[in-house]
């Protein structure tokens, strides 16, 4: 069971390794034969950075929490292994939204859907990781640490739920501005990426016998 | 041979990892410059988008499977390992016929030959997949876990045989209709990834010892 | 917590190997229909394949040292996996600035900004780097083994601060010269990736108690 | 020290698995609107498909035989790990020369120089693998497992030195025929694939002690 369990994350570590690192590759090298200097193309180039940058700051999230529910696991089953696989793909597809999104955002055209793509697809990688989480703390509890109590199960629970909001909100302003779905995505990143003393600190979080683990 | 073992796992996890994140790449983002809102540029990709879920859920049950067939062995051997490469050279060939079948879904030409790869190329991946059962279950059997027993041994086998047979006329009816070839590699894939109360749920299977397992 | 430690290793792992490879696949193929021989046309491209061998060198010489630094903990805490993602996205960003440089190397403008950004992505990594130390020698002190003493913890961190200067030194003489960046880059990877007799020979790193380790 | 080593594994692992997954991301898909039908134009990237096979055949052999090296090893030093470094570097470069291989069999010029790449880069590999083996068992020889036998240590040198000399001659026929390159390299990866009763096959290696191996 221990053996499934870490390959589960071998797998995921690798997938979500190099979904991290393609979004790099979408970085586009001005033509050196264009007109304006290098420095003026850069600079028009910088949704293309912003986009990476908060893309990869939240795929790293997801990574961070990941490895934080998989340490609250004794074993998997069938529908732990799906769900972790509809979750990777919904990380696959950030690399392909992150560069619609950069293609898009000062085009004449477009940019109101290509944001709400670019926060529907945190949001549904979001939705999956929720699923992921009822399914082995409510739905399958023999799968969860005998010594993670009810409360904390609710309290991780109620966490993620509350966490989807934030990209609910982001997929819906995309109507009114791609700018702002962009801004808050990269708020929601730095605010989970900031140092603890937040009760949901992935590496600090307070369920009985997490130090107890090997 | 333990840590043997546990190379070919991270190896073969690597390079599924890899080329089931590499399906994505080829998720083309419409030029903002073309005709058309990118609504409809987007909805005109609909084959780009079908094919990287079927083929990404396809690889996701393989690894699953992968990941049952190595529980079950107690060592590697040359043969093993060799099968095993062709295996993942398989899968690595997807993200390419994934694209093929995308692109000449709606063609005016070729779009049955493209097909019949793209189907083709799944039957490739389960008839090594097969032969390495094979081999492990029957021809090196001393490689397989010793309570694995004859009768499961047998059933094992069994299901793998009958899992061609969808990808052989997936791959058949390409003569007749791409989309259905398509559908076909869905309904495979949806099948397989549906929860338990199935015989062949890799995770609960019910080979004996499978919980003594470390 | 030796556990969250090796998925930390094994997701960095993954990162800095998918890196790696793809500073490769900026390796342009000359076009066969293009004027000139093959050989010529090859020649006429050495940036990119200075670059390409610089960049290989330099980063795998930082996963060496992340594997030295990682060796010296006991733990980690939030900073440690938000500082080490930082690190990781600096790395990502690498084939980016190299191909950068390799292609604006011999462009009639731009070179300057291009080997600043190029000796720049360096520097930002190596400030990661050390921000990564400072941070689990110092200030989560007690994420380091116990028996690593004061004075190994002064004499790693006095190391990391030295060697920065090198690449503040490459990045500032991108104004003059963009050959003498490329230069200095290659000549620091070379340096490190030379034979040990120096103090900060990672694999025979003299603190205390590291042939202990497990 | 035990853990340093499954680190380079781990490493050497991830950057393979990129390596030999990348070289699919070459094979060209034909354009829908081109001339020909698409059978036509398959057919005429066979130069493509021979490559991608030989070279994810010899990969996937290198994978098994550094393995197999690894397996040998009781620590690294080093000299390891950077003569382990120069060795990913080769196998990070194959996708580059096999692309150009491919590209250059039937072009009207280019073709000699590109397949005596081909077979340079597959000699340049055997050569950093060579230097890795000639280190690990005579210069730092306690780095190998000290029940390997002196015997055993010269007859693993002398296979090596000796499987060096096919990739010679592969790289020096270009200058005649850049076909005759494909099929000795083509014959030397079926060669190292196909089944054991041979003395060097790397999962059965007679070297003593190998299956008391945890």
């Amino acid at each position: 069971m221990t053996m499934e369990k870490g390959r589960v994350e071998a797998f995921s570590d690798g997938v979500i390794a190099v979904a991290i690192t393609l979004l790099a590759l979408n970085l586009p090298i001005p033509d050196p034969s264009s007109h304006g200097t290098l420095a003026r193309n850069l600079g028009s180039q910088w949704p293309e950075f912003a986009a990476f940058a908060v893309s990869f700051l939240t795929i790293g999230i997801i990574w961070i929490n990941h490895h934080a529910t998989l340490r609250r696991l004794v074993g998997v089953d069938h529908t732990t292994l799906i769900l972790n696989l509809m979750l990777l793909m919904s990380v696959c597809a950030l690399p392909f939204s992150t560069a619609l999104m950069a293609k898009y955002l000062r085009a004449s055209g477009g940019q109101h859907l290509a944001a709400a793509i670019y926060g529907g697809s945190f949001l549904v990688m979001a939705l999956f990781f929720f699923a992921l989480q009822v399914h082995v703390l409510r739905l399958a509890p023999h799968l969860a640490r005998r010594d993670l109590a009810r409360d904390a199960r609710d309290s991780i629970l109620r966490r993620n739920a509350t966490g989807l909001i934030p990209y609910v909100i982001a997929t819906a302003v995309a109507a009114w501005s791609a700018y702002v779905t962009l801004i808050i995505a990269g708020v929601i990143a730095v605010y989970y990426a900031s140092p603890p003393n937040r009760p949901d600190a992935p590496a600090s979080a307070p369920e009985p016998a997490e130090d107890r683990e090997q």
